[in-house]
Parts: C-alpha cells; structure tokens; sequence
C-alpha cells in the first residue's frame, strides 16, 4: 500500500497518455504494457481511494491487447487507442453494471452503453472501470477517499473519476456536473478537468436535466481535450446541440490579454489561506502583461457579479424539480430507495410549483443573457475551483443530524453551470498540502479557446504554494 | 359488434367529458357509470379497431369509484375527475407495462408513472389502458384499424389513441409526436388534437428526440384543452421548458381576422378531392370576412413556405440521429430486436456524422427563426393535417418489398415540428366518408390563442363533405 503524498503543484508529476504514442509507434511500449502498469496503481492505491465501484480486468486486458495490436500494425483508430479510461458509474456500461451508489439502483445491468462510452470505445479507448459517483450524482458520499488525504473528501459528484486520476490509476476518467460535479473534484483532487458547454458531448440516456454535462478529469490538458474531441467526434452533442467545436488536436495554448475575476457567491466562503493563495496567483498574472479585471474597480464586472449572484439557489431549485419525479420513482412510497440526504432534497423540489419553476428558468436565462452581453470585456473569466481544500469526511455520526455537504461545497461552481459556460479545471494552487484548483470559464461553445487559455496558464503561470 | 359508419363532420358526435360535469354534481351520472359507458363501447368496437395494447378494468373501475364519491362530497380533484384517459404505449404507467409494439420491449413493465401519467391520476382521470403505438413511436405500424373503415389505418404512430376516441371508447387519450404522430392521425380519425409548444408538457423519461411533444387527442376541444392543462398545472413542461401556458378553462374562441395558408411540401402529394374540399373550405372562410393570404399573393408567405420547404429531410436526419443508440441497443448486434422497417432507418442514421446532423440543427433553427420573423403577418397559418384520407393498409406481403408509409404520409406535419410550434387539430372536412382533417398553427407558447382559435373555426366555419 502506497501512502499519500503532500500535494506540490510544482513537482507532482499525473499519467499521462498522449507523451506514450511515439513509444507505442516505434514498439518500445504497448498499451498492453500501459495498462498493466495503470493496474498496478491501482492495486497499490486502489485499497485506500476506493475510486472504483467496478473494474474490469479481463476486458480491459482484451481491448489493450488489440490496440496493442493496432498500434504494431500501425493502424490506431485514433490518438487515444489504447487508454484506459474510467466512466463514472451514472453512464451506462455495456460490461458493467451501473449502480449510481443508489440502494434503489442495486443490480441493475442494461447492458448497453452511453454514446460516449461508445465512441470511446470506437476510437480504441480502453473501458477500465466504474468510477465511483456520490449517490446519483448528488451529494450523498460514495466510500471515495482524496488521494492526498484519506481522512478528507475527494469532492463530489465525480469522486471516484477526480480520485483515479489523482492517484495516477488513470490518465482520464470521464464524470458529469449539473452544479459543480466535475470542477469541484478536479479542484480538490489536482486535476485538470473540462465541464463543456451544455450539450457539448452527448448524455445519450443520462439527459437527467438541463444543465447537466459530461465532461473529463484528465492528467493533463493534452488528454483532456483529446478524450472529448474524440467523444464529439463520433457521437457529436447531445440531441438539439450542437456539439464540441475545436481541433482534433489539442488547441495550442493562447496567452489571454485580458481576463475578469469572478468572485461570485463563493468569495464568502473561501478560506483565508486560499484566497491570499489566489491574490498572490493573480498578482502573478500582472506580472506577466495580463490586465485583471474585478468588480471592485470595474462596472461591468460588478454588474455581471450581481447577475451571477443567485446562480446557488437557481441552480439548486431547477436541478431538484427536474430530478422530482424519476427520483421519487427510486425512492418509493416509503423514501427507503435513496438515501435520507436525497431523500430532503426530493421533498423540498415536492413543494414547488411549475411556476416556481419557471420563474427560476428565467432567472438562469437572464444570467445567461448577461454573461454573453458581457463576452467583450475579456478573454475568459478567472475564479477558484472550490472554496479551499478539500473538507475532512469522516461521514455522518448516527443519531447526530446529517452534515452537510460532506463532498464539499459547490458554491464557486453555480455560476458556469447555470451559464451553460465551458469550464477548463486547472491545478496551479496547494494550500497545506493539498489542492485548490483554479477554473478559467467562456463564452458557450468556445471550449476550445478556454482549453487554449488553461493551457498557457499551465505552460506560463507560477504555481502557488501556500502553507 | 358495431359496425363503422361513413363520416361526416357535420353529424359526427364524438365522446365528450366537459359536458358531463353538471350530472356528476348532482348525482344523475357518475365518473363510474361514465366508465362503463366507455368499457361497453370498448367492448362493442376494439375487436375491430384494436386500439388498446392494455386495458386496466380493474384499477379504472377503482379509479372511478373514488371518483365518484369525490363529486358526490363536492370535492373532485379537477374538471377532469373522472375522466377515463388512454395513454399511448411509449409513455410509462406503473400498473400497465410499456411495450412500444417492439420486439426487444415485450415484458416491458417499469412500474412507474411518466409525470403526465402522474399529473393525470392527482387530477383524479382514470388511467384507462394503454394505446396502440407504431413501433417506438416510428413507422412500422401496429393491429389499429380505422374505425371508420377496417381495411384504412388510423394514422401513426398515436394509432390508438386516435383511433379510440374515433371510436368512442374515450372522450380523451395521450398522443406523442416527433413529425407527425399527433396531427395526422387525428387528422384520419376526426379527431380534435393537441401538438403543443415543444416542451409545453413534461415527457419524463420520453425525452426521446429533440422534438418530440406529448398531446392529447379528444373529442372536443374543451376536453383537449382541460387535459393539456390539467398536466401543465401539476407536472409542468419539459425540463428546460417554461411549460404550457395559458388558462385553466378552455380558451374562449377567438375569430381570427387574418391567416396565412401554407402549402408546405404537402401539397405536392394531396390528393384532386381533397384538394379540392380544402378549397372549398378556405371559400368558406373568405365568406366570413377572414382574410386568407398564400404563397401566390404574398412575397412574405412564400419566403416562408420556401423557409419550411426542407422541413421532412431536416425531420428525418435530426429524428433519425437522435434515435441511433437507443435503437442500436434495443436491435441489438443482429437486428433482430426491431422491426425490418425500423432497422433500415436506423442503418441509414448510422452512416450520418456528427457534423451532418449540425448541419441539420442549423437548417431547423433558420426554420424557426423565419417562422417567428413573419409572426405580424397573421393570427395563424392553416393547412391540412394529411394529404387526404387514410389510405388502405392490409399489412406487408410476404417476400415483397416492405410497403412505404403503412401509417400513412406526415408530409404536412413537418413544417410545425420542425418550427416546435403549436398546433391544433380540428375535425371540418370529409373526403369519401373519410375524414381529412385541417390544422390551425401559431407561434411557440401560442398554444392558447391556437386552440382559441380552433375553437371559433369549429363552432363557426361550416364543414365541408366532398365525394
């Protein structure tokens, strides 16, 4: 059993997959040899991150050996035959089953797979696993632990695809977000991670509500924006989007000239060392030639703060009345199917009304109008991933009240998502060891420029690391 | 056994619902002996018309027996308490199976409510059985006969729910439509029909395609009305969708003083009778002081018809992409699971790219955009549902090739999917003894002012009965 290391952005060094090609065309490597090493992480680590809700070996073995054979016939179905990819357990599998971490869900094997899944086979990718995902995607915990801290939460929804990528089990994983279910994650876990724009890669089954995506942790932007592009490619967008635009290589970074900070409703919430961490980030910008741009200083920029103000609760409030009526289907007449934490949630989205309903999707589109009318003032918007490190989660105490938000709080994630806003995740902080991710949001449909933009960040930026 | 009679809109007296409400509240009729009304002519015609793929005697009789004593307290639930409703077999019930008239679907039974089902049972209706679909609500058609002639279909892929309200077995019945599954069996049935705003009424799980509505079929417009609303009170629209707007009565009819008629592509297969009926009428609207503008009198309508005249290629592509995994999983690797008639259009979905079907959301949205521009233009556009009656279908012949288009032709059904614009169906002309029937379109969210004004044609436009 490997033990977990502070986390350095410095010097940790995640998989990766797109540096392994020239070996696998010249025979030095195999995806073959790849994968067993992946396996060997995970054997190693697996015992404490529990990332995994199901792994499959022999077919996993099976499809590395004939990318491998695709690879020495040099006739690879594309730049990522051969990864081994981990999906989060709310996509269906044809080879495993998929569970949600739902007592109402247990068993159940339909045998078919998820667009994205299917195109990620059809360009030779790897099918490793299940990953781990709070119950249904919400915010009752699987048995994930963080990599850097066992005794603290990889984040949620997406724990097990934040974890596996975290603790180099895997150079990609896929995962989802409705409210900031693969950003948050990645930000606790040191992943880089891609929330699209809404509809950018296709939910196929799991359109479970308007503002959910898929999305990728991955080890690096380069495999990021790989992983997608190559999903988009195949299975395009979900129905009436339409879809990922970008290269089918990874976007050549792009200095930005001008980006805002959005504080949002998350800047209450941060913590001191995070957010002298991110001043400190942010002077780091200056220094560079970058103009930074804050509400304090700039009208727009607070006018665009006030109509993002409320993103937590439009967002709350949409997401529980569409999910009413499948969830209320899981839980049963007695509620015994999910989970008491789920099960509060479902009874608030029972006492609202269709209009309170509208309302609030009119709100969100406001929002929306906002943050496009305001496209011109900058390159991209800049803010934390999350509100500080990942929380301590040790789980609930019987008889004690459930805590909350035992994956963390999403509150730095509202205003993307109720946006439709592509998001690139990118791990340039540590605070005591662990990390806080920063996330760079555009304008809808312009991920490829956004990854371009985290990718300088990356290659330029100086980490920060805070004690 | 009943046998069918020739139609004519002029003397055809459909089952009504609204009317009956008077004699539920003092207690000379009740929702139970309603019921039985419905399960005697049921009796008398579905072993000719085979409507239903189900029928819950038991629970329905429960249903209305509750019902019944809720009128008799002055407590009912609803204007629709009581009212016995068939529900199209796409659309899931948790005491009915959902087979879809598909192979790969028998045994079906999910054991819960689609969230009109479950809006429909809180406003008390009685849950009747399930209808007939087309296989997966496609082209391959099932047992529905037309009740007004055996040997003609009822229309698809809502056969049933046309077909029992033609019948009379039920004063109202849920449809669904992606292109034209509403409409034009309404339209070969006479009955009055509902294809509201796209999302207006929440479909659930039946989030199939990005067009798809579910409606309501109905014998009277004030039943039609009651129970679209009724739904949209409760369950709301789609998510994403503000849902149907309007009143919780039925509309007041509303005199239209100017509509455009559109040709759409449908008038290149319409039939010299009907041709000729629909003439006839437009005369009759003419003589009521309604101005009536066409492409050849109106630079704007014939932009517009050129606007919509891609409409069934745009239809098929987008339908087609949408349903390709799903159908691949239920045809399974050998095709075997769906008919010979599904597999052909599924394999022609999958030789299309992601970017041919953004191509065609491009083409949809310049539809719309057209649509909505030309909105000053008139209260309403007017055309038929169908290029004339149902046409004979006595099933494929062995070792021939399959018959095209056994549940008839939607081509003027298209222009209004594709524009998610609202439209109502209404019962005004016979062709043969056959009905043909007319639909009034507006503009998305309009589906009140649609159905308002569908309700003046119907109580002050004179029909029209041609040989």
């Amino acid at each position: 059993m490997v033990q977990a290391q502070k986390y350095d952005p410095r010097t940790f060094k995640a998989l990766t997959f797109y540096d392994a090609l020239p070996a696998f065309r010249s025979g030095k490597d195999t995806p073959r040899a790849y994968l067993e090493r992946c396996i060997a992480e995970t054997e190693a680590r697996e015992p404490v991150v529990q990332a995994f809700a199901n792994i499959n070996f022999e077919s996993s073995r099976t499809a590395a050996d004939a990318s491998t054979k695709r690879w020495a016939d040099g006739k690879p179905l594309s730049a990522i035959d051969g990864m081994p990819v981990g999906i989060k357990d709310l996509l269906e599998t044809k080879d495993m089953p998929t569970e949600m971490n739902c007592a109402a869900m247990a068993g159940n094997f339909p045998k078919r797979d998820n667009p994205a899944v299917w195109a990620l086979r059809e360009a030779g990718a790897v099918i490793y696993g299940k990953t781990v995902t709070a119950e249904l995607g919400g915010a009752h915990p699987g048995p994930t632990t963080n990599p850097f801290d066992k005794a603290r939460t990889p984040g949620g929804s997406s724990s097990g695809s934040a974890a596996a990528v975290a603790a180099r089990m895997l150079p990609a994983a896929i995962g989802s977000q409705v409210g900031g279910s693969i950003i948050r994650p990645a930000g606790y876990c040191g992943n880089v991670a891609l929330k699209p724009t809404q509809g950018a890669i296709n939910r196929g089954e799991r359109m479970a509500t308007s503002m959910s995506t898929h999305g990728v942790h991955a080890g690096s932007i380069e495999d990021m924006w790989q992983v997608a592009i190559e999903i988009a490619l195949r299975a395009g967008g979900d129905r009436g989007s339409p879809g990922l635009f970008g290269t089918l290589t990874p976007p050549e970074a792009i200095k930005p000239q001008r980006l805002i900070v959005l504080e949002t409703e998350g800047w209450a919430s941060l913590d001191d060392a995070s957010k002298t961490a991110f001043e400190m980030f942010l002077e780091s910008l200056k220094e560079l030639g970058i103009t930074v741009r804050r509400r304090q200083e700039d009208a727009d920029v607070e006018m665009l703060e006030r109509a993002l103000g409320q993103a937590s609760r439009i967002a709350a409030g949409i997401t529980g009345w569409e999910n009413r009526w499948y969830q209320r289907n899981l839980a049963g007449a007695d509620g015994a199917g999910i989970s008491a934490r789920a099960l509060a949630v479902l009874e608030r989205a029972e006492a609202m009304t269709p209009r309170d309903y509208r309302a609030l999707l009119v709100e969100r589109e406001c929002a929306q109008l906002a943050h496009a009318r305001l496209a011109p003032l900058a390159d991209a918007a800049i803010t934390l991933s999350c509100p500080g490190p990942a929380p301590l989660w040790l789980g609930d105490k019987p008889g004690e009240p459930l805590a909350s938000r035992p994956t963390g709080n999403a509150i730095f994630n509202y205003a993307s998502s109720i946006c439709f806003a592509p998001v690139v995740g990118v791990p340039l902080m540590s605070v005591g060891g662990l990390p806080v991710g920063i996330q760079v949001m555009g304008q809808q449909h312009e991920d490829a420029r956004v990854t371009a933009i985290a990718r300088w960040l990356l290659e330029n930026a100086t980490p920060v690391v805070q004690d």
